[in-house]
């Protein structure tokens, strides 16, 4: 706020002014006086003295300057009285007169009154121009949000048509997936095809840290992954695909790390013979380990291996299972632990595998029994990813 | 704010109490009465009554109820004072005394008196919580914005890892970049190396759009072409280098499309052997033309071809042309355009051929007569690459 050090004294006669202006001899004001009232008024409303003083007779005062306190913010009025009834005083503050002096009075109070109305005044104006202050800034920042989020939305809707439809069913097995994003990209991953009509190939990724960074290489590996598999179907190389996932994730890891990112992730690989009921899978770090339900029974996939983007020289083994006629199998990132109740991993992990076994399967269920729609602000991206078959 | 119509009356007897009370017979008022000042303080501090009504004698009044206006701003103090020198009055008003009431008053000026102290109070509490509410929204903002822009600042990181260093030399070619993002993402791209110490593969791309959407391609076309070249680099196939960027765009029409993304993008790539300083280049769709410079004539370099990732059935031409001893060359992208003062695209690409004469050919003072170092939120990102020889 500027400094305004201007002062006004109006008054019947400009002898009077100067009685009032000798009292501040030895301040900073700069005073203008008027025996003019109507001049006055409409010096005011150019130059918005930061004090008025008017000393006129009552009802002249009452008549000129009775309203114009509620109508300037910036100018502190200060009424000059004779000895009145003190009703008249009250009305004075009324109309929001910063302070009325009765006379006779002392040059000290008079420079009292001054610095009391001018201190007054500037409080009020400071506190105006910060309540403006914060206005602006919330306007701001608020466009600012907007931008960035309307980037990260546009983001995530290309990452949205890269993930699989879900669910998908084939024959009798049914693969489902659900993202829930920290932010808006997620550098969790999931993907899954069916290849000659006979072949399920699924994965599931989770890329270290989370957000825009990590989103990049979720891209990356979809692009690296839908490559494989069109040269497998461009090649009808359907021995490469029984042996699926054998090396791929070899393959991922060689590209990742020729690309020179400092980011690496975990991973989940699997292929389903549908029609020999063989699931093959590939472990690189991803955690916790897919559960695995069938008959009442619920057990954790066994299975480890380095995680991608870190070491060149580097294989991963691949599991076999014979499939069941009936069975649920569900694999989530870490991102789940984060959220769950129990302090200990075991107790988190335990937690995972008395949902899945309370539910029916279905990715609804188990979302729901892992709290994971209730949950705002997730500190990691939460990934739910189930495949089940006679259900 | 809740309503609070809690009101005390402290008078030296409860049936001068009862009188003020009388007054308020029809209004909402849940009227305490009080003849015990000290009481009446105690309770006040535990029930923050709306409007305190204190009808004591003068010393009393100032001594016990004086600062407490000062101290509670949500409890309205009206003053009930005998008839008083005004000089007393106007004391209760320094002290912030909502109001001031000489006896004798009507019953109605006692109500206006209340009314007014009240409202007067709910205006100051509401425009205090206002200003809170403006503070706090200010602090989410601000959070919420930072964690969006260190989510952002992650992902330029990785993606200016992806760019090549700048300035870059080989022999007396030099090349060097500046990209300038809209946001803190960009999809504006450059890449470029030397392969077989004798051929500087480059290219310039510009996905539209801009931001995280648009980056995504970007990290995905510099996967793409690092492992066409990476391919050539292993198999030792220097015939294939010698045709780049022969069948360069058409790959990553292939591989773009493949992936289904709703983006396309513009795409300037090119190829220098630098043994037999010949460049050949392709264009798809990439505007502003290049400027190329050499001997004080300033011409813009033939071309055309589609964009990258629309049409899959597209082919794009291989221009050659045998380089002089001393050149300049400069690719900008579109993004320049938007910051450039003339109205016309004629005009504008007039604008940056007289710049790059008129400069010493670096990045810097291309960059600077273009002035791009001055730009802030720069509608789109801005890309300039530069290659010269001789200088």
């Amino acid at each position: 706020m500027e400094k305004n050090d201007k002062l006004f004294i109006v008054a019947d006669s400009i002898e009077n002014c100067l009685v009032l202006e000798s009292y501040l001899t030895g301040t900073d004001w700069l005073v203008t006086k008027f025996d003019d009232p109507d001049e006055a008024i409409d010096k005011i409303e150019v130059e918005h003295p930061r004090v008025v003083v008017v000393d006129l007779p009552l009802e002249f005062m009452q008549e000129k300057f009775g309203s114009l306190p509620n109508q300037d913010i910036e100018t502190a009025y200060v009424a000059v009285l004779p000895e009145v009834d003190p009703r008249e005083v009250a009305k004075f503050f009324h109309n929001n007169a910063s302070d009325v002096l009765i006379k006779p009075f002392a040059a000290e109070r008079f420079r009292q009154a001054i610095d009391r109305a001018s201190n007054h005044k500037t409080l009020v104006v400071q506190n105006r121009e910060y309540r403006e202050q914060l206005e602006k800034a919330n306007r701001n920042l608020q466009e600012s949000l907007r931008i960035l989020e309307q980037d990260q939305m546009a983001g995530r809707q290309v990452q949205n048509s890269l993930l699989p439809v879900t669910p998908m069913t084939h024959g009798d097995y049914e693969i489902a997936h659900h993202i829930e994003p920290s932010l808006y990209l997620s550098g969790d991953f999931v993907g899954y095809s069916v290849i000659f009509d006979r072949y399920m190939v699924f994965y599931a990724a989770d890329v270290s840290g989370h957000g825009a960074s990590s989103a990049f290489l979720t891209v990356l590996l979809k692009f690296i992954l839908t490559r494989i598999l069109r040269r497998h179907v461009t090649q009808n190389d359907q021995k490469a695909i029984a042996r699926a996932p054998e090396g791929f994730i070899e393959h991922i890891n060689k590209q990742i790390l020729a690309l020179g990112l400092d980011k690496h992730l975990t991973l989940f690989s699997a292929c389903i013979d549908m029609e020999r009921n063989i699931l093959r899978y590939s472990v690189a770090a991803h955690m916790p380990m897919p559960v695995f339900v069938t008959n009442g029974d619920v057990r954790i996939l066994p299975g480890k291996g380095k995680p991608v983007g870190i070491f060149s020289d580097c294989s991963w083994e691949v599991q076999e299972i014979v499939l069941p006629d009936k069975f649920a199998m569900v694999i989530v990132s870490d991102g789940v632990l984060e959220i769950l109740p129990d302090d200990t991993l075991k107790a988190k992990e335990q937690f995972i595998s008395d949902t899945i076994a309370k539910s029916d399967t279905s990715i609804e269920s188990i979302c729901e029994g892992l709290g994971i729609n209730q949950v705002e602000d997730a500190p990691d991206d939460i990934t739910v990813l189930t495949l089940r078959r006679g259900y």
